[in-house]
C-alpha cells in the first residue's frame, strides 16, 4: 500500500523516507531519526565492505562513522563473520548459553587488567545501567556522579531527552563538569555518605562540542575519590572501546576502574554488549538480575572472540592512531591550503573536525555536504571512527576527496 | 589458565561451570543463572535443529523451553537463516537503516490491527521501557500501573529483584492484582489524574506460580478504565506475541491496546524486539529519544519478515495450539494412569504442568529431571513454549517418555 509513495520521489532513498514517515513515527528515531541525519545525507543503507558503505541509491562512500562504532575490522570482516555463521549454524539463541560465554569472558580477563570477570548484554545502556546497579549492589547507596552532558544511553536514568522522563529516574544523579577536578570534588561531597559511583566516559565525547580527552589528573582524581569513599569508579568504555587500548581506555593514565561498560566495537557490528569488573565487586554482580532474551546466544560471542583476535593481532590501537593522525594531517594541511582554519579534536582513531568560529556547524555541515558528494562519509557534530580496514591508499583517497570538498567550500563561502 | 579445572569434571557442562565460576559472577547471570537452573539439568548447549536442542556432552532432548521463547519456528529454520544471511553478507550494521526496517514497519502495521506504526529495539525490555516513556510522554502523567508479580523486564524499574534499585525507581510504580478488576480500579484511583498508562500482560505468566489467563471482563476493563482516564493500555506482548494471536494475543477478547511491546518470537531467535502503536501516540512516540547500537541493523529484521511470513502461512498459532492440546491431553492422561494429579495452566501454547500440593516444585522438579533423562527438555517452574517444529510424532515421542518419567517418578515415591 505504502509502496505507491514510491512513484513520488526522485530517489530510492527519498522513496524509503516517505514510506518511513507513515509506518516510523518521525520517520525513524533514535540517533539514526530522520531529523538528524545531515542535510542531503541518505538515510537507507544496502550494504559494506571494508572501509565503504553503499547507499540504497547505489553510491559508495569511505567510510568514517563506522555504523557509529561497531565496524572496527571493516565491514564485512570474513574470519568474524565465518565465525559467527558456523555457530549459528549449529544454534544462536539456545536454552541455555554456548561454552563461549565462558571462552569469551575467559579471554576479556586476560585482556583487560582490572576485570576479573565479565558479563554478556545487547546494548551499550545494558551495560551502564547494569554497573550502575552493581555499584549500588555493592556499597548500598545511591548516588551516581556524572559529567554533565555525556551520554550514557538512552533510558530514563540517562537519556539526552527529558521527553518521558520523570524527575524520580534522576533523582541519585549528581552532575560535574568534565575534566573539572574541582567541580568533581563538589559533586563527590554532595553525594556524602550516599556515593555509590562515578560514572565517566573514556574521554568527552558528547555531540555539536569539541572532543576532550581526560588530564591525567582527572583520571587519577576519579579513581582517588572513589578510593577515599569506597565507592566505584565505572568506566563508560561503550563508544570508545578496543579503540584507544584493548586494556580500557584509561590503562594510559595507570588508572583502572573497579566497573566498565563496553559495547560498539566489541564483535565488529554483531549485537553485543559486556560489563567487566574487579574482584571486589564480583559478589555485587553476582547478586544483581540483569538479563534478555538474547543475551546468551552464542554468535556475538564468537563474533567478539575472533574480533578481539584480530585486534589484538594487529595491534590496532596503534595502528588506528596511525591512520587516523595521517588523516588529521591531511585534512590539516589541505584546509589551510585553501583558506579555512579547521578544529581537530579527540583522540586521532575518533576524530572530529569543525571550522572555527562554525558555533551553530553551518560550514561543517556544508563541508561534509561537499565531502560526501567526492565519495567520503563524515559527521559534522559526532566524533567519527576510524577501523583496521582504513588503509593508507584509503587515507590518501579521502583526502582527495577532502581537498575537492574544501575547494567547493572555498567557491562558495 | 582456567582450563585445568576440566580435569576435575566428569562431563564437559561441568567443566564449563567451573571455568564460569572464575570469570562470571555466581557462574551464570540473569534467568540462565547457574543457581536457578534445575537440578542435573545441563547449563550449556552446542546446538539445535528443529524441536530437539543438544547439550555440550552429545545429549539431545525434544526442546519445550524453545530458547526461553524466542525459537518459534524450530531451531535453525531455514529460510528465516538463509534470509538473514542474504542481508548480512551485503551488510547488516551500517551507518543507517536498511530498506527492511521499513518493509518490517510496514508488516507489522498489516498484521497488527491496533498498530499504525513501529519502532524496533533489542530487548523485551527496551520495549517495556520504551512503552512505558511513550505513554509518560502521550499524556504528559508518570503513574504507571502494574499487576504485582508481573516481569516485564530486568532494569531497575520493572526488575523482579531490588538488589541494587533505589525506592525512586519505582516511586510511580502502582500494583494491583492480575484478574482482579476492583484491585485494578483501586489502582488507578490511587495513580488518580497522574495516570499514564495500565501496562500489563498477555496472561498471569508469573514464574513458579501457577498460569492465568485474562478474563474478558478484566481485559475490557482494562480498556475501559484507560479511556476514562485518557490514559494509555500497553500490552506487554513480549513473551507470548505471535504464538497465541498474530495480531496480539489480547484480539481474542476484541480489545486493542494502544501501546503494545513485543520480542521474543519476532524473528525466531535473532535479536529483535519492537513498540508498535496507534495513530493517538504517534506523535508522543516521535518525540521520546530511544536507542541502541544495534536497533537498526539489517539481519533480525530480515529475519523477522521472514519469521512473520511463515507464521502467517502456517495459521501457527492455531497450530500451536493444537499441538499443545494434543500434549496436553497425553500428559493429562498417562499422569492420571500412574496415579499423578497434575495441573496444567495456560495457554496450550505456553504450557505449564504443575502437581497437586506440589507447593515448593520438588515432585514437579524430580519429573523433570526424570523427563530429561527420557530426552524430553520442560521446565517445572516456568511457562514451557511450543514451536511449528513440533510435529504429532515429536509430542507423541515427548508423551511416551513423560510416560517412562511418570513411572519412574511412581517408583520413587
Amino acid at each position: 500500500m505504502n509502496k505507491s509513495f514510491a512513484l513520488a520521489a526522485r530517489t530510492s532513498d527519498e522513496a524509503l523516507r516517505l514510506r518511513a514517515s507513515a509506518v516510523i513515527p518521525g520517520g525513524m528515531w533514535g540517533h539514526q531519526r530522520a531529523a538528524a541525519v545531515p542535510h542531503r545525507y541518505p538515510q537507507f543503507f544496502v550494504g559494506g565492505k571494508g572501509c565503504r558503505v553503499s547507499d540504497v541509491d547505489g553510491n559508495s562512500y569511505i567510510d568514517f562513522m563506522c555504523s557509529w562504532g561497531p565496524i572496527v575490522l571493516g565491514h564485512q570482516n570474513e574470519a568474524v563473520n565465518r565465525a559467527a555463521y558456523g555457530q549459528i549454524e549449529q544454534g544462536d539463541c539456545l536454552n541455555g548459553p554456548t561454552r563461549h560465554a565462558v571462552e569469551l569472558a575467559e579471554l576479556l580477563v586476560e585482556t583487560i587488567p582490572h576485570a576479573a570477570w565479565a558479563l554478556f548484554q545487547k546494548n551499550g545502556t545494558d551495560a551502564t545501567t547494569a554497573c550502575v546497579t552493581i555499584a549500588r549492589a555493592a556499597t548500598g547507596r545511591r548516588k551516581i556522579v556524572v559529567a554533565k552532558g555525556a551520554y550514557h544511553g538512552a533510558v530514563p536514568w540517562c537519556s539526552p531527552s527529558l521527553v518521558g522522563v520523570t524527575q524520580e529516574d534522576r533523582a541519585h544523579i549528581i552532575e560535574f563538569a568534565f575534566n573539572n577536578i574541582t567541580s568533581l570534588r563538589e559533586a563527590v561531597d554532595r553525594a556524602g555518605s550516599d556515593l555509590a559511583g562515578i560514572l565517566v566516559s573514556s574521554f568527552r565525547h558528547d555531540i555539536s562540542r569539541t572532543l576532550e580527552m581526560p588530564t591525567p589528573e582527572f583520571a587519577q582524581a576519579c579513581r582517588d575519590l572513589c578510593d577515599a569513599a569506597d565507592a566505584m569508579l565505572i568506566l563508560d568504555d561503550v563508544r570508545a572501546g578496543f579503540r584507544l587500548h584493548l586494556g580500557g581506555s584509561w590503562e594510559v593514565y595507570g588508572v583502572q576502574p573497579d566497573l566498565s561498560a563496553w559495547s560498539k566495537a566489541i564483535a565488529n557490528g554483531w549485537p553485543l554488549a559486556a560489563v567487566t569488573g574487579g574482584e571486589s565487586v564480583r559478589d555485587a554482580a553476582s547478586r544483581v538480575f540483569v538479563t534478555g532474551s538474547f543475551w546468551y546466544a552464542g554468535a556475538p560471542m564468537v563474533a567478539a572472540i575472533e574480533t578481539i583476535r584480530q585486534l589484538h593481532a594487529l595491534d590496532a590501537p596503534e595502528y588506528l592512531r596511525r591512520m587516523g593522525q595521517r588523516l588529521r594531517d591531511g585534512l590539516a594541511e589541505r584546509a589551510s591550503r585553501h583558506g579555512f582554519e579547521i578544529i581537530q579534536s579527540g583522540p586521532p582513531q575518533m576524530p572530529l573536525v569543525q571550522f572555527a568560529g562554525d558555533d551553530d556547524f553551518a560550514i561543517g555541515e556544508a563541508f561534509c555536504r561537499e565531502a560526501l558528494r567526492q565519495g567520503i562519509y563524515l559527521h559534522p557534530r559526532h566524533n567519527m571512527f576510524l577501523s583496521t580496514a582504513h588503509g593508507q591508499a584509503d587515507i590518501d583517497e579521502a583526502l582527495d576527496a577532502a581537498d575537492k570538498a574544501f575547494a567547493a567550500l572555498a567557491r562558495r563561502t
